[in-house]
């Protein structure tokens, strides 16, 4: 009887426990063995933190309950497995945890560095047939992974971004002086969730003036060419503004200003785009500004999660239990969109 | 037939608008004469900006939608009447206006300076009989009025930072490295939105590890000292803090690195204690930190309004009309609580 472990890694999101509601639940139903959670991913998993999660999901209330709560349920790390063949001693030890457990099934929840992690492991242990089967479930608000028409976790952000934008609007218009409001979002490289911000104008209400995302160069001067242009014929401006949108040079908006200080996986480490263009327009326009930055709650605003988003997550974690126990491995599962009205989905194995 | 004119001032809430909704369908009701709402307060009044409201109000699904809109619908001010006899010509503008409307009813919904401007009109029109009834209702999110059990918009707001609250604990406990997060509540002279980041744990679920309110004197380093202690036992330390707090000299922390600058009322102009903290852990404590914003989400955020608050404002505003159609002038509504289980309560006039 071959047995199951599932980790998350990475940044949490609304949606990221119903991923593995969805394996621990499959688990159980194909009659696995014992499904064991990593605390705080590979990390954890290397110093044996290790617990079986049927003494912590005692019934479907627990499950459901589980699918609904927001953060990172077996905690989360960002640690970057070393290039294939530069280092074997950490895949060794991990092949020892798993082999201890008896590991048939390796399940791992994340974004692009989670994904980047099951696909060194399969390489590592390609010529293993020992090895256990490896599979990556999405999960990012970022909504930037290839392969798949969307991903998990990015529904729920994308809803917390319409509904607050459209407070904000209206909580920023009520007084009959000219104010700009920059609101900070979060998106390293990809403008998906900045954009979500524009969706209460599809229900009939209002979006942001303008909206500033990574995939576009960013110039300053235009910029507030652009605010100045709009404050003539609106007195309150409300900006989206990426957290990673960037000059022609390539350079992160407002980096110059900071250390360079770089996180574990080599990304700048950003923070205040939005304190940055707050002081820009405060400077060289002079009119009342302030910036708001979205902050965790973009990830974490579970009362507002999405429950299309939700099920579908859930969905993955089940596929994912599936696409292994068929022998599938170094693989991630991928949403296929069917329909979008109505809206269908099916699992791929990609 | 005296007409009637209602106004909104200071900070919105999430339930302001149903106060104003309430003031138009009991003067309808009542068959008072036209109902006009002042744009940007007394300050938009002196200058003209007055709207029909039933030309904005055409049934009773619009009446059902403006309680449950965020912000103040009316727009906002934040004017200061001069101190009674120091200059009468902005008395004498504003009695010319109500005049030339035929207003008989002036209400007006805010916080403490709006009620300000209420006692100032009445002690300025206390000698005119043909002067119309003044009457003030209460709102302000920071609950800081005195002679009410609570101020409407309270409620919803303390909802938003429970909920919030409980989602940004579970965030921040997924790393495996200690961290301190410092959330930073709105509440100049006034801790109670901050206290409600502790109503979670009347629930079963968790609260911040420390709560700063600006009631107590802060000491900077007791406050390292706290963070120490509590980094001992819990890996990831949660910081609630008032804007408001001051040290033991009543200097608001974190204003020494500041301009100085006071908004119109004479208030300090505050931003950034929540910064300031961030930075002061970093410096003496070395450990993994940030800080977080609630911004004006937590005043705004009327998806997470509470029904009972909205119903309330509403009645307030309701009962406010009654008061000045039965003769009440310079007067406050206020809250008076009659039970808690369950929970009721009525309206005075004080």
């Amino acid at each position: 009887m071959k047995n199951v472990i599932v980790g998350q890694s990475g940044g949490p999101t609304a949606a990221i426990n119903a991923s593995l509601a969805g394996v621990f639940e499959t688990a159980r139903a194909l009659g696995l063995g014992t499904v064991y959670g990593m605390r705080h991913g590979i990390e954890g998993l290397l110093k044996g933190q290790v617990i079986d999660l049927s003494a912590q999901l005692h019934d479907s209330m627990d499950v459901e309950l589980l699918k609904r709560t927001p953060s990172s349920f077996l905690g989360s790390c960002r640690f970057k497995l070393p290039a294939p063949g530069t280092d074997d001693a950490v895949y060794t030890a991990l092949f020892h945890k798993l082999e201890a457990l008896e590991i048939g099934y390796f399940i791992y929840i994340g974004g692009n560095d989670s994904m980047d992690t099951v696909s060194k492991l399969a390489d590592f242990f390609s010529e293993d047939p020992e090895a256990p089967m490896l599979i990556g479930l999405p999960k990012t608000i970022d909504n930037d992974l290839a392969g798949t028409d969307h991903t998990p976790g990015y529904g729920s952000a994308a809803k917390y971004l319409a509904v607050t934008m459209d407070e904000l609007i209206q909580d920023t218009a009520i007084y009959a002086v000219p104010s700009v409001t920059i609101v900070e979002v979060m998106g390293r490289h990809a403008g998906w969730l900045t954009l979500a911000a524009a969706l209460p104008k599809m229900l009939g209400g209002m979006k942001p003036d303008i909206i500033a995302l990574p995939e576009v160069t960013f110039d300053e001067d235009i910029f507030i060419k652009n605010v100045e242009k709009k404050l003539k014929t609106t007195q309150n401006i409300v900006v989206a503004v990426s957290e990673g949108i960037r000059d022609e040079r390539g350079q992160y908006i407002g980096s110059d200003a900071k250390s360079g200080a770089v996180d574990i996986f080599g990304h700048a480490y950003l923070s205040g785009v939005g304190k940055y263009l707050e002081r820009l327009v405060g400077i060289r326009i002079g009119c009342k500004v302030r910036s708001i930055e979205l902050n965790l709650m973009q990830r974490c605003a579970a009362h507002l999660g999405s429950l299309a988003d939700i099920e579908e997550s859930f969905q993955i974690g089940e596929q994912g239990v599936n696409a292994a126990v068929n022998g599938e491995t170094g693989k991630m599962l991928a949403v296929r969109r069917l329909s979008d009205h109505p809206y269908q989905m099916e699992c791929d194995v990609i």
